[in-house]
């Protein structure tokens, strides 16, 4: 059943790496490179052209690059002009628009919506359902829940849009809110359903609706099924993370300056 | 690559006006009517029949009907029986139920859902990923952001079901939950994640959860980021409307007599 | 127009009940086992393998099982290793993930997400667009509404995810969110947007961020169309349901020894 190459439309200039694997039912339009050693599964969308292209005879397609050793699920849209790191995996029908910028070692759910224009750093894991405004920029190890919203307008409906952003570390629960222009920094939790605007410091435990800061996340009773205190995480979880847990200190020391 | 006819499967008695393209592996049931420059994507399901269609020998598709000037995104979902107004541009994966009959001039974004039995007048826009129970009636000039859900049973379970109703141009923002039977005036805002019961009155601004009206919204200090007072928003907002900027007064004079 | 066989494919090992219908593009992959009279409709994947099918050489699909007389409409991506019962009827794009059993008489809606390993019991109904996360486990007669997402993850990331539950008859409004561990009893009202953990006793009304049982719901004044009680809603609701409006008592002691 793997890869029949039925029903497959390939664009011109369009650049496969060794090894790249394409499901059945996809298109791939113009001008779209993909790395080496990485799956597009079944009716996904590479390259999905602006309005432009309805309308204008000379219409050229943006180019879209896809990194190396990435699995992007089915029924993903990705849109001309994106451009997505490496080792990318992604759930099914995953949308992400132009000019957006993604780091390498991401995870994207199902149905994760990323609006243009927005740059996420490396190991970004956004779960499913999730909406990212224009102009949203996240650094590194940001992780974010089902449902969450991160908005753009502050006085809808205008044309100045204001993306939020959020620091290396944090974690953006189920259901929040980021109102524009919300600054979040790093090592951050924000509650379930919360409705955030406005600025904050690192080390912050954001919740309620309207949200306040609450206090130091790292002074908050947040003990792990091990009974000590999960924050800061990177102390106590590794799963796909490039340090080993209880290392994390030994592993920032040895790389922070690496880290963009 | 553009509109190479692969895998277009058209059934009886479909009327497709003057210069319209359909998109690779589109399915159009019988009985669709699809007005002159309109194109639909990729992948997308026109004149989805209703159950009946699994189960009855002479089932009979309703009519569907889509306007003029039209662009329709891939992967739509639009049932049999839906009345779409003409100039309506979508997003992605967009669901339309039977009997849901929207104005002109709409736009609705990404996976935005309508159940049937839906009014929407004309100038409505949906941005992604919105779920609008049936029976919900929309003025013109209606603005509604992500994951807002328009609800529509007061006691649940029960087939007693009361749609809600949102005036001229009134903004929903990110989240907002409406409870069934609710009715916001004309040129209302709804506050972020926030839970809406009851009535009111035009130039309302209404948040919290549960969502209370904290005041005129003409009133309140909005300022946008020419520094002046943003509502009301159309004498602020311009992109894609009827009137030009700051002549929404001269507009609305001359006009009046010609809106529903 | 109906089920015309036109770019189909099924794997190996697939077998298909009686009067089954399978509808155009759909992908069946390996081992997967459907029930007499099952309809499934355009664009569908069921058995979508799990990642180890794209790395490993000699990978072998679970078995996938649907069940009889089942509706499951377009572009449906139900994974391999998932047990559905007899009777149900889905809306569009639902997808559900391995090592998930569902009793008998469900209906999901438009985008319902199942995660992993949940186990839902018979008659329940998840309305569009929800997310149930990995380990959820739900009894019978379990209504959800839109947005409403399950959490698992106490303290996030981590590796130690606790499903939440959901006893018979409870109702889950729009927009909640079931923070991780909740338990829900029997006959419960979650109100709408409310963030919900610990422990509810049967019926309960709980609603808020953060969500209080605010009493006893069969206690609390919330009337029905009729002018009476709505709850517990069973003696006030049939349709679909094994028990006739008003005779659910009737019903209880004459099924009770067979509810599991």
């Amino acid at each position: 059943m793997k890869f029949n190459k039925r029903n497959i439309h390939i664009g011109n200039n369009v650049a496969l790496g060794h090894n790249v694997k394409i499901g059945d039912n996809c298109t791939i339009y113009d001008n779209v490179i993909i790395g080496k050693n990485t799956t597009i599964c079944n009716d996904c969308i590479i390259g999905e052209p602006l309005s432009d292209y309805y309308n204008i005879e000379n219409y050229v397609n943006q180019p879209t690059y896809i990194g190396e050793n990435t699995l992007i699920r089915s029924h993903a849209i990705i849109y001309a002009g994106a451009k997505l790191g490496n080792e990318l995996v992604t759930g099914h029908r995953i949308m992400i628009r132009e000019e957006t910028v993604t780091g390498d070692h991401c995870m994207f759910g199902n149905s994760v919506d990323i609006q243009g224009h927005c740059i996420l750093g490396d190991y970004n894991r956004l779960h499913s359902y999730i909406s990212i405004g224009k102009y949203s920029q996240f650094e590194d190890y940001v992780f974010i829940y089902p449902y969450v919203v991160v908005t753009n307008d502050p006085t809808p409906p205008s044309t100045s849009l204001k993306g939020a952003t959020i620091g290396s570390y944090s974690q953006i629960t189920t259901g929040a809110v980021l109102l524009p222009g919300t600054n979040i920094g790093k090592h951050c939790l924000v509650g379930a359903n919360s409705t955030v605007g406005g600025e904050y410091e690192d080390d912050s435990f954001i919740t309620g609706n309207p949200a306040k800061r609450l206090g130091q996340l790292s002074k908050m009773p947040f003990f792990n099924e091990d009974g000590i205190k999960h924050y800061p995480w990177p102390n106590n979880f590794d799963y796909g993370m490039p340090w080993k847990k209880g290392e994390f200190d030994v592993w920032l020391s040895q790389n922070n300056e690496k880290i963009k």
